[in-house]
């Protein structure tokens, strides 16, 4: 194991009176929680490019991090070897047992595609030796189709078809990768998949070529033998002022037009479904109920920014939401919670990326036993259930089973007394919701 | 004809020199635009809602408009014969052959179901006898499932079975009511169809009562032979804090989910457009790309107010932008341009009724002719064609026509230069957009 | 004692663990918290508009709220008497010390002037024995200039002067009326004094004209006595598009601009503060810093909602962070926290007055324990104390005390070393505030 | 003179009707308007860090822009020059006489600051001997006090007065730099002046030192001789969370309370304005309203991206209410209009630069025509004339000058019938505007 983080032990439970900023306060791996430990529960993983590659640049301002490991580096295998090393020791020391990557994350862009497969393939290689020697696993991989300049006008939705090839070597490539490494998924987020103007461009014409990428995937997953779940991520805009996969609903609409609604998962990041004007638990919940619940990108945003600021959750009232969505379903097949989050522009100490990982699992620990707790409770589940109790009326009943129709109901109306309604109640709710934390 | 707007002549056309307030500067209904009256393309509505029934009151402060017509009238049936004819006065004044209505804009409410349906038919038999006498037609009808105490957790989405029986009824009546006024069209706007919190809401059961309801309309259609088009009318939130037609990509998700694809279409919203995060060229183009474009409600919002501020639409490249998308899809079917629109709060005199329409009307011919000389001119057609050339090669139509694979692509990207781009020429296209105005 | 709640208790403490509605789980108005009784340091209050005088209506809806009280009562004088008794005993059993209000919601706007003045007259002197009876006292009143329709182009800031005049005579009945009732204070809240556009605003002038009205009130304060303190109140738009007195800072420039600097101090609402771009926290600290923090609506807004929800503050993080401020500037001197909340349109029986109450205070209770903990434990003081150490140092001193120029600074950094700089934490300390809830 | 666009032609004016893409359709510099020729009303700058220094990289990708001119060269003198030589012949093809500067834009920060200072030193001599070459001036210059890493926490409110120092000597040289160029002014643009959470902030603080600053380099202006204006621009975040110079407003509030007032003016931003929540026609009045509307910085946002966008103006809409603010103030005196803007991502090619700014330009002509047809005209000036008649009666005077009282405006509200209101006829003042584009 290498020594890059040479003052930070492998941090454990101390429990929520610690002050040791070295401890969990609230997570707890091998603690039962509805009969399963939080490790499986939340199942959290780090993703590389934040971790690893982010410097903390902003559009107005130079790299700030610090990172010790790439002093003096320049030979590319050394530094991919180095970055891989510094952050499995990180994911150890934090007990984090999955992670995520782009391709171009965890091995540079070459300067031909045989020398980016090579360059990749000397990543996959020690990545796999990590893995084996730190148990620690891919939750999934993706490709990065956004930041090379080819791609700004898109990549499966680029006006070139040359554009879209290259893409499509990147996703092949990728998989391949992800599925060597034995990732449980493979996630498309369209960052330039989307317009900057209506002006130029023909929306159902890139919309097709955008869901050809993706049917030329599945097949790709068969062909190859990938048995990860495949996920789109939505996002409503930024890079492009507006992307094809706006929210949860928009993908949902885009995946059945287009025949591939089984196949695809969605991964629901907090900081874009409350760009789209949404609460993280509405997201989650549109994708639930559409059987399309995949992987969760933790991580949150600024309620008054309006751009993706990917901060560390530490609100243990958004993560409680979270969990009781990811309980309702029954828990992640595939999925995780990664943290899809960079530190501060200002904690640009390598300490601070050991601070802000247990500031977020602590904050998810903190969720997970206060869902558990509101489920074991049962109060909530209660008032919903006795709220909808009229819909198993016989009235409500031949709604829902399509015997009523319009005229039998208002033959009902005409004949029935003014409905009674009660209070909802949402303060009193809002209220029992803060009981649990 | 009645005479409660004295002072005002029938509008004219008069050209963009005019000063006189009482004219058209730029509505010409027999113009001929791409070999059709503008009257025909354009199809004006006037929404009685906001035209007759809105005293401009606001959520902190009491009416304003002044409605000489109504003083004095106390009895019901008075009040709804008066307002029927000042409002088909004046329209016949504006030259606006459509309008709109809800079931409670025309008659209020008994206090009992069938002293409600009572109301309503005397409103739709004076409508019905103004219709003849003018030549009037309505654009569509819809029944009002919001206002009513009753619908206060919902109609359809309601959590008692009860009050989806008393929406049925609302909109068997309303939708017979449109009928029988030789209604081209029928809408559903979800007022009250989303939640105020989550924490009590199931959110799937609610969804598919609201389906329901859209199953129950379209047999009743069927059944009394009803052929206008059904249209569903997408907003993101307001009165509730999230509603289930959020924007045109939901509402296709729902239409699909719920095997409603073909048989509704949308009406599409300025203002909802904007407070949903889109421009309304992007909501056009979404619906129109599923072939799904059905209305439009001609208004605007405000570029920093967070509400439905259902502004007159007096901005000639919003209607440019708007009849762009409407020629492209070859015109209105059953549709057409619905102020749904209110005048401002301080604009509370009865000749500001007058002067709003005709600024909307007067912005929306100049939208038409703008859109038509841009069509002609050919520079953003041509523009767009040569953006997209690529995809008319080999490559592109492999890609397109499904022959391609993951594999031969990455084959054929390997040994390709790297793609040739070209500037998307943003400025200059925004630039060229304003020649047209 | 009126018996308007018959079957709501006295609500007494009963512990965090209680699982009784009608009892406080934190809210103990005895207990001590840095020397001083928490209701003290909380200072409650209820305003008579919300919680007796909002129906619940909304834009889209008629009102929903059940006030038996009112039942059958059409006297005008019988139901300012009745709404004033139930209030008191609402007030009495929720042991609220303070009560705010504006002159119209305590007694209707008569025909005319004087018997407006008549029917408020009635109202105080009703208020004035419930006020003895009770113990109950009044925060602040107010004027309502924005619900009539003679302010529809704003009162102070009319494009009238009759207008400006009526708005003047409110102003010192209701300051009068305050007065007589012992209030702590005054409140302008300039609901209308803002535009809906600015082509026919003279923006300069109408502000003068609303500087002019505040210095008129402030003479009228000291002629007849009136010691109270001065507030206004921002909000940075709705009902008008924009509002003159927009966040704390706007006012602040006006407050200097006019010479009104030390007379008048800021009353911050949450829920303004969001809908203006800001937190909560950031308000309080800009009006704190000029010494101008008077008083607090305490209420929350929906974080995707772009007008002024005016929730209940049941959030006991955002109470937290506003008590941290309050117990920084030494607790309030006249002002208090005024539960400017409305019940959810959902919440309409009369019991869930009672609940929100109970959720608000309990939420702030819960604040006010978790601030001083934060303030006993030292933590974040010592890390804000350190973080700007470098500034007791002679070069800071230097700067700070004026004795440095540019020139002299070059010629040190010239000679300095880089400067070192550390980390700003903000993970950690976002970790940290969560464990004092 | 380079030749570094060697197929861009002068830029001449050929009318609205030329197809030319390398003519001007509007601008005229020599034709009079209200007596003056059109590019003293104008004004022109071009902005060095986008036009010469933005590879139009964003928080997702790669540089995409094309700048031949820097091919194969290394040596920083070397590139130093040809950037400047590159961007005095884009300009002189453009005819627009004015460039504005960072520090760090035109010489890049060496490894000392003496060596900074000495790279600066040969920009500034190499710009010399090119503004002396063409004519073009300096509009202002400004010290780039936000991109270095050293600047993570601020710059004058830094936690570490070192780095207050570094800034200081940063200002002193940059305000010399422009001094020796004869610039018209020097801004100060707080980029990372604000914070990113306030746990951690001592707001107080951090404000007096950055008014401090301005206090230093107001005395720095006058020792050295510098006779241009000052101003400040106000940006309400990004990339800090929140900047204290949020808008117009808050800045006044801010130099009013550091006795900085009469000796700075405000630089508005349009794109800066709209994402504080204001129209730029609001700002540039509340800075006219103080006699502090100094210089624009033209460019445009995007209405649906909640960051900064700094697109051209293309939108001749916007333009005309930028000129009517400045015509209404007698036009610039040491201001101008700064094109701060940036071409699109996908606008990467040289020649973009040159239409991007011909689509700005051409805007603005039109803008300023049409203000000035607005003025001649008379019709907004009557109506808001006519509006505010009745505040030039006795009793409107007797309010404005101070000789009422709320008692006696009470006795005048007394006696007085209710006051008569006339509409605000909003809509057909939009439509009016129109007429003028």
């Amino acid at each position: 194991m290498s020594d890059h983080f040479p003052h930070v032990p492998r941090i454990e439970f101390e429990g929520p009176e610690s002050d040791n900023p070295f401890a969990f306060r609230h997570y707890q791996a091998d603690r039962l929680v509805e009969g399963k430990p939080m490790r499986d529960h939340l199942r959290f993983a780090s993703c590389f490019w934040h971790t690893m590659r982010n410097g903390l640049a902003d559009p107005f301002g130079d790299p700030t991090a610090d990172m010790p490991w790439e002093s003096g580096r320049r030979d590319p295998l050394d530094l991919i070897r180095v970055r891989l090393d510094a952050f499995f020791e990180l994911l150890s020391k934090l007990s984090i047992g999955h992670w995520c990557f782009h391709d171009r994350d965890i091995a540079p862009e070459g300067s031909t595609p045989a020398e980016s497969e090579r360059l990749l393939d000397a990543a996959v290689a020690h990545a796999e030796g990590l893995q084996n020697a730190t148990g620690i696993r891919t939750l999934w991989g993706t490709a990065n189709l956004f930041s090379h300049p080819r791609y700004v006008h898109g990549a499966a939705t680029s006006d070139s078809p040359e554009v879209f090839a290259r893409a499509a070597a990147q996703v092949a490539t990728a998989m391949e990768a992800t599925q060597r490494l034995g990732g449980r998924g493979y996630v498309f987020w369209g960052g330039r998949e989307g317009y900057s103007t209506l002006l130029n461009t023909d929306l159902a014409r890139e919309q097709r070529h955008l869901a050809r990428m993706l049917q030329l995937a599945a097949t790709h997953a068969d062909t190859i033998g990938f048995t990860g779940s495949l996920y789109i991520e939505p996002k409503p805009q930024e890079p492009t002022i507006h992307q094809y996969d706006f929210d949860a609903a928009t993908c949902l609409a885009f995946l059945r037009e287009h025949g591939l609604a089984g196949r695809f998962k969605l991964n629901i990041e907090t900081n874009h479904a409350t760009l789209a004007g949404h609460s993280m638990e509405h997201e989650l919940q549109v994708a639930a109920a559409a059987g399309a619940l995949g992987s969760i990108d933790a991580n949150m945003g600024d309620e008054h920014a309006g751009w993706d600021t990917d901060r560390f959750p530490t609100d243990p009232m958004l993560a409680t939401k979270v969990m009781l969505e990811v309980l309702a379903m029954g828990g992640f097949s595939d999925g995780g919670l990664n943290f899809d989050a960079k530190r501060r522009r200002g904690s640009f100490e390598p300490i601070d990326l050991v601070h802000a990982h247990v500031a977020g699992m602590d904050a998810f620990a903190r969720g997970l036993l206060a869902a558990a707790a509101i489920r074991a409770d049962g109060r909530f589940a209660r008032a919903r259930h006795e709220r909808y109790a009229g819909w198993d009326s016989p009235l409500g009943r031949s709604i829902e089973d399509g015997t009523a129709t319009l005229a039998s109901l208002r033959d009902h109306a005409r004949a029935a007394p003014e409905p009674t309604l009660t209070s909802s109640r949402q303060e009193v709710l809002e209220s029992w919701m803060w009981r649990f934390i």
